[in-house]
């Protein structure tokens, strides 16, 4: 149990153990669907029927599964009002070369919030991204308010860390990959680019955006266009519209739709 | 100082009251500039330069300016970390007509947490969406979350409130108005629809989405496809990719973009 503690209070903890904390019921569920290796469950005596039946599940699968003594929680967990069943999962690791032959790449460099983090992943999953890369400054995807806005996708989708915003974005460009730096304004509007070819969207920090420090590493710089006067989107909703921009024109999403760009007009 | 309070603290008292409370200068300045009525503008001793040459320009234009006492804030302001300028603002109140013509209606159904209605505003009128509904048992628009994850544009965007779920869709159909349930999964692809005939997207509820209690008045259900066995994104990302797909399609934002759905092939 101090383990679990450790393990979602401190990113030096969950790299040096390889492993972090997957909050509830639906997290353990979707981790056991996906094959994710599950280490250990924590089941509080609050938990329900719903909980403990996915608990026993892991435990069938050979997870052992520990009961934590009344009070326990309260100590352990992240949230004011904890999830009563905590699982410690594999931190899962990407090959090498995942970068190699990406097809679409979202980088973030430098975003700072644990809930617009976990939402980029949760949509870059969604969109069929091949990586997140979480580049610089950004939180760690395995902080436990990252992992619950992921709503799990921190095990659908490869994820490299501990990487600077310069050497990722040097790399991507070396391998033929188009970096295309999200701009509140100035930029080519999003719905032109051609995201068929390898590219990768680079989304910056939540107050300062992407600096000009890596002004040079960006092959083009793109906005989406805005009414009303409003000077700025979140990074997770700007990610929302450049990923599935990148997803329709990349059409690997199942079910399968017809990329708008390819019809002449929209259908009735 | 006790009107702020109460204006934070409770819906019932901003609506008798018709006015809400901005936190912090940059909404001030946005209010401001929107030219939005501002009643009065409460500064803190810990005001910074820029926060205090935002409140004497409301000074200058004839709002008035009071300072707080030391210790003051914290005992009013809703946040742990509280923002040195609240403004006191007059909720506008959009025409009783203004969904009649509408070509583009955001309808929030439930939508409960006030981030996420927050952030669905803020996405509708940086898409160039008509008006905001906020239906059903909504969070109130004017909570100071909602007001915060909005930055500013609860004052962008006429926002509909205290209207039912069932009235305002059986309004929007008898109006002509096409009304698309978002759904996460079995509707049409989002892409295939025709977002230039007048439309609204219905956003249903973060835990249980669009009740079959209203299926009956959505004309069309329409879902995002998604890869990587995602099974549902965020209200407010759902919002983002319906909202710009909307916009991309009715071409009305500026600087004007050529919507893909009119190109024969993306521009290389």
């Amino acid at each position: 149990v101090q383990r679990v503690r450790r393990l979602l209070a401190r990113r030096s903890v969950r790299r040096a153990d390889g492993a972090f904390v997957a909050e509830g019921a639906k997290l353990l569920e979707v981790a056991l669907q996906l094959g994710a290796e599950v280490e250990a469950v924590y089941l509080a005596p609050e938990a329900g029927p719903d909980a403990v039946a996915v608990a026993e599940r892991a435990g069938a699968r050979g997870v052992r599964v520990f009961d934590l003594a009344p009070g326990v929680l309260g100590r352990v967990a992240d949230t004011a009002t904890p999830q009563p069943v905590l699982s410690v999962v594999r931190m899962p690791v990407p090959p090498p070369d995942v970068l190699v032959g990406a097809g679409f790449v979202v980088v973030c460099a430098d975003v700072r919030d644990p809930g617009n983090a976990g939402t980029v992943i949760r949509t870059a999953a969604a969109a069929g991204a091949d990586v997140v890369v979480c580049a610089g400054t950004t939180v760690d995807p395995y902080n436990p308010k990252t992992v619950r806005a992921s709503a799990g996708s921190v095990l659908r989708i490869p994820i490299v860390v501990d990487v600077e915003v310069r050497s990722v974005l040097q790399g991507l460009g070396a391998g033929g990959v188009r970096r295309l730096g999200a701009m509140a304004e100035g930029g080519r509007g999003y719905d032109e680019v051609d995201w068929r070819a390898p590219c990768a969207v680079v989304l910056g920090n939540e107050a300062a955006g992407l600096g000009p420090e890596v002004g040079d590493l960006i092959d083009e710089q793109i906005t989406i266009p805005m009414a009303r006067q409003v000077d700025s989107l979140s990074v997770s909703t700007a990610a929302a519209v450049l990923c599935f921009a990148a997803a329709r024109q990349r059409s690997n999403l199942q079910p399968m739709t017809a990329p708008a760009g390819h019809r002449a007009t929209p259908q009735p």
